[in-house]
C-alpha cells in the first residue's frame, strides 16, 4: 500500500502498484414486501425479489451493489466467484469486459423483451451480472480512495438527479404475506380508477416532491387511461410533464388513437412509453402519428434493451427517447456511452426503474449525475417500498423536491444495515418466489384463466 | 486525507471525503525537430510544436498530458487557469464537460477540417483543451491512487497496444534547424520513389517491429504513390495490412480508380483512408467502388472529425472506420464512448496521429487499452521524433513488436525530464514557428506559389 509518490524525493525507477485485492463476496437474495401493483405483464407477487452483493477487500473496505433477485442470479454470482475473488477491483471490469462487448446470443434470440419481464431477459442475463459487480467495484473502489461514485467516472454533470412519480393501477393491499401483509399499511389503497389516481399521485408528490409523473398503463381499457392521464393534466398543469407506459399491450391502430387522444397532455418534456411491441410495431405508431402532425415522442425498454437495437430504431425512428437502466445495459460506464450515442443521433434518454432499495436508488443516482445528456427525471419504484425493508444503514434515502442529492459520502453513499439483511434473507428463505411471475399471479389473484395476450386492446 | 473506512470500526455518519486539490498548473510551449515530412497539407516544418501541461495537487503529485503546441493552445489552458487551480482532479472533467457537451459551434462552421491542419481546427478546439485537462487529471489520479491510467477507465481490454509503421514521402534531412540541423541524423534520408519508401518501411520495421503500415500519400502523381503500395505489398507479404491515405488529395474519379487498382493490397484489415474530401465525396467514392464488388473499407480523420458528424456519415456509409484521436475527441473517455457507438453501428476504429512525443505516445496507449472495440494498430508520428527532443525521463517509450506495453507503473506511466522540457522550451522560444503552417513551409522550401488545391488528381 505504498505510493512512492508521496515521499519527499520520489524515485522514477521504483514505481510499485497499490494493490487492492477483493478477498471475499456475499450474495444476499432477499425479499421486500411490494403492493399488488398491475401491469400489462399481469401482478406483483407480495414479495418483490433482489440481490444485494458485497465485494470486501484486504483492506476491510466492502462495497456493494444491488440488482433483481432469484436464485438465477445469485447463481450467476457465485459461478463467477473464481474470476472475482483476488482480482484488483480496479481491473477486474476490464477482464469481464467480453460478458457484455461480445453479444453472447447475436442474432439467436428475439431481440425484444416484449415476452419477458424485466430480470429474465436472456439477451441481457450477463450484462445483469456485469451491471451489479461493476457498481460493486466502483462502490468499494470509492469507499478506498474517498471520492463519491459519480466522480469517479470523469465527474458530476449535475448534483441533483430528478425522479419521476409512478402511478400503479393497484388492488388494496400494503405488500407481503401473512404476518407481513398485516402489518403493512396500505399507504395509497386500491387505485383502479381514474379518480383514485389522481389521489395516488397528490399523495406521491405531497411526500416526494415529484415534477414529472408515469403511469403505468396497459391495465384498463384504453377510454379509462386516457381519462386517468386527461384528469392528472388538470389536477397538475402542463407544468407536469406526464407519461404513459402500456408496456406493449396496444394495437398499432390503439397505439395511434390514444397518441391522437393525448396528444396536447403527453407533449413538451412528457412521452408515450411502449405503446406496442416491437421496433416495426414502435415504427407504425410512430409514422402514423406524425402523418397527423402530432411529434410526442415514443420512449422504450423493451423494443430497445441493449445497443444492438439502436442502429435498426435509429434507422427506422421507431423509438426518440430510450430508457436506459444501469442494472441491465451493463453498469454506470455502458450507460454514459449510451448518454453519448443518444446524444449524437438527437435521441433523448431516460431511465428505467423496477421495485427497488436504497441501494439500486444510489446507482441510479450516480449513473444520471455522470452521464450529461440524462437529462429526463428516472423513474423510480422506491415509493412503493416500505422502509420496513430498507437494507440501507440509517433508513431510506431521502427524496426531496423529487430529487436525490448526491451526497457528500464516499462511494455509492450509503451501507448496509446487517440485521436488515437478515431480515430481508429470511424472507426470502420463508417465500415461495424464486423468480418474477407476473401472469401466475395475475392467475392467482384476479383472474384463474388470464393470458398476457398482446396486444390486448 | 483520512479515510474513516480504513479504521477498525468505520462509522456510518463520519463519512469525510479526502479531498485531492490542484495548487499549481504549468504549461511548457516546446519545440521539437521534425523531419521535412511532406503530405497534402504541404510541408512539415523543422520544428514540430508541442505543449506538455502539468498539474501538480497539494499532495506534490504531478499529472501530465501532451497536446499539439503553439500560443493558442497554450493560451487556452491560462484562460482556464482559475477553473482548474483548486479543483479537486476527480471532479474538474465534470465541471468543465460542458465544453465538450454542447458543441460550440453547431452548424455555424463547415463540419469538416479540410482545409484545416490537425490542431488548426476551430471545430475541436474546445475538445482539445479539455483533452489535455482529462488526461492530466487522470495521470495525477493514477500516480496518487497508484494505478494506471487505463485502469481508472474500467480496466483494460489489452496489455499491448499495436501501432502500425507510418511512411511518409521527404526531402533529405533529420529536422531542426542550425546547430540542430547539423547535429540530427538523418535517420530515413531522402524517399520521394516507391523504391525509397520500400526501404523506409524495412528500415521502421526493423528497428520497431510494426506489423502494419500506414503511408501518407496525396504527394507523388497517383500512379507513383499506386506503385508505392504495389511494392510494398511485394516486399511484405499480404500479412502486412496497408492503409493509404493522401488527406483528400483525390478527386471521387481518382479515388475509385485508385481503390480499384489497390482492390487486393488495401484489402482485409487494411484501408483506403480519406481519399477526398466531405461527407458527400467519400459516400461517393464508397459508392463506386461497391458498384464494382469493391468492398476496402473507407476511414476517415478529415470527413469525420467528432460526434456532430456520425449520423450523416453513418446514414450515407460515407466512412467504414473512424479514426479516433484522443487529442482532439475530447480525452480518453470520449474515445471509450466513441468505440462503443463504432461497435453499435459496425463501423471499426482506428487512431490518427500527429508529430508527438512519449507522454501523448502513452496517453493513445492507454485509450488504445481501455477501449475494446480499438482493434486496428494506431497510427504513430514517434518514429519521426528524436531521442534528443524525448521529455520523458529515462528516454524514449519502447515499442517492441510494434506494440507499446502499458507498463507496470503508476498514471501515465511516464514522468517529466526537465532538463529536456527546458531544451524543448528554449527551442520554441528561439524558433519562428507559433502555430502549424505546412502550406508556408512548402512555399518556402519547395514551390513558391503552391497552394493547397483539392482535389489535386
Amino acid at each position: 500500500m505504498r505510493n512512492p509518490y508521496k515521499k519527499e524525493e520520489p524515485s522514477a525507477s521504483a514505481l510499485v502498484q497499490i494493490i487492492v485485492r477483493i478477498t471475499s463476496m456475499r450474495v444476499h437474495s432477499i425479499a421486500i414486501a411490494d403492493p399488488p401493483l398491475r401491469s400489462s405483464y399481469g401482478l406483483h407477487s407480495p414479495y418483490a425479489l433482489r440481490t444485494i452483493l458485497e465485494l470486501e477487500s484486504d483492506d476491510h473496505i466492502i462495497g456493494i451493489s444491488e440488482t433483481h433477485g432469484g436464485d438465477a442470479i445469485a447463481a450467476g454470482f457465485e459461478s463467477l466467484k473464481s474470476k472475482i475473488i483476488g482480482a484488483d477491483p480496479y481491473s477486474l471490469c476490464g477482464s469481464l469486459l467480453p460478458m457484455i462487448e461480445d453479444d453472447p446470443h447475436g442474432t439467436s434470440l428475439d431481440r425484444s423483451q416484449t415476452y419477458y419481464v424485466p430480470g429474465e431477459n436472456p439477451l441481457d442475463a450477463a450484462a445483469r451480472l456485469y451491471s451489479a459487480i461493476e457498481i460493486a467495484c466502483l462502490d468499494l473502489i470509492g469507499k478506498t480512495v474517498g471520492k463519491p461514485v459519480c466522480d469517479l467516472l470523469g465527474g458530476r454533470a449535475r448534483n441533483e438527479v430528478p425522479f419521476s412519480a409512478y402511478l400503479f393501477y393497484k388492488h388494496a393491499g400494503g405488500g407481503g404475506e401473512g404476518s407481513d401483509a398485516r402489518t403493512n399499511e396500505d399507504e395509497y389503497g386500491e387505485g383502479l380508477t381514474p379518480e383514485a389516481m389522481v389521489h395516488q399521485a397528490k399523495q406521491m408528490i405531497a411526500k416526494y416532491g415529484f415534477r414529472d409523473i408515469k403511469l403505468k398503463a396497459g391495465v384498463l381499457e384504453p377510454d379509462l387511461e386516457i381519462e386517468t392521464i386527461v384528469r392528472l393534466r388538470r389536477a397538475f398543469g402542463p407544468q407536469v410533464p406526464l407519461r404513459l407506459d402500456p408496456n406493449c399491450a396496444w394495437s398499432v391502430e390503439t397505439s395511434i388513437r390514444i397518441g391522437d387522444a393525448l396528444k396536447d397532455e403527453l407533449s413538451g418534456t412528457g412521452y408515450l412509453e411502449d405503446p406496442t411491441s416491437s421496433i416495426d410495431g414502435m415504427a407504425a405508431v410512430r409514422k402514423g402519428l406524425l402523418e397527423t402532425g402530432n411529434r410526442m415522442p415514443l420512449a422504450s425498454n423493451v423494443a430497445v434493451t441493449s445497443f444492438a437495437d439502436l442502429p435498426e430504431a435509429i434507422e427506422k425512428d421507431a423509438v426518440q427517447i430510450v430508457l436506459c437502466d444501469p442494472h441491465y445495459w451493463g453498469g454506470l460506464r455502458q450507460v454514459q456511452h449510451l448518454g453519448k450515442l443518444c446524444r449524437t443521433f438527437s435521441l433523448g434518454l431516460s431511465m428505467h426503474s423496477n421495485s427497488h432499495l436504497g441501494v439500486s436508488l444510489m446507482a441510479m443516482a450516480h449513473a444520471a449525475a455522470a452521464t450529461p445528456h440524462l437529462a429526463y427525471a428516472c423513474d423510480t419504484h422506491y415509493p412503493w417500498q416500505s422502509e420496513k425493508d430498507e437494507v440501507v444503514a440509517g433508513g431510506r434515502v431521502p427524496i426531496i423536491d423529487g430529487c436525490v442529492r448526491i451526497p457528500d459520502k464516499l462511494g455509492l453513499g450509503v451501507e448496509l444495515d446487517h440485521d436488515q439483511l437478515a431480515r430481508g434473507r429470511e424472507r426470502y428463505k420463508n417465500c415461495p418466489y424464486r423468480k418474477r411471475d407476473d401472469a401466475a399471479e395475475m392467475r392467482k389473484h384476479v383472474d384463474p384463466h388470464w393470458q398476457r395476450v398482446l396486444p390486448r386492446w
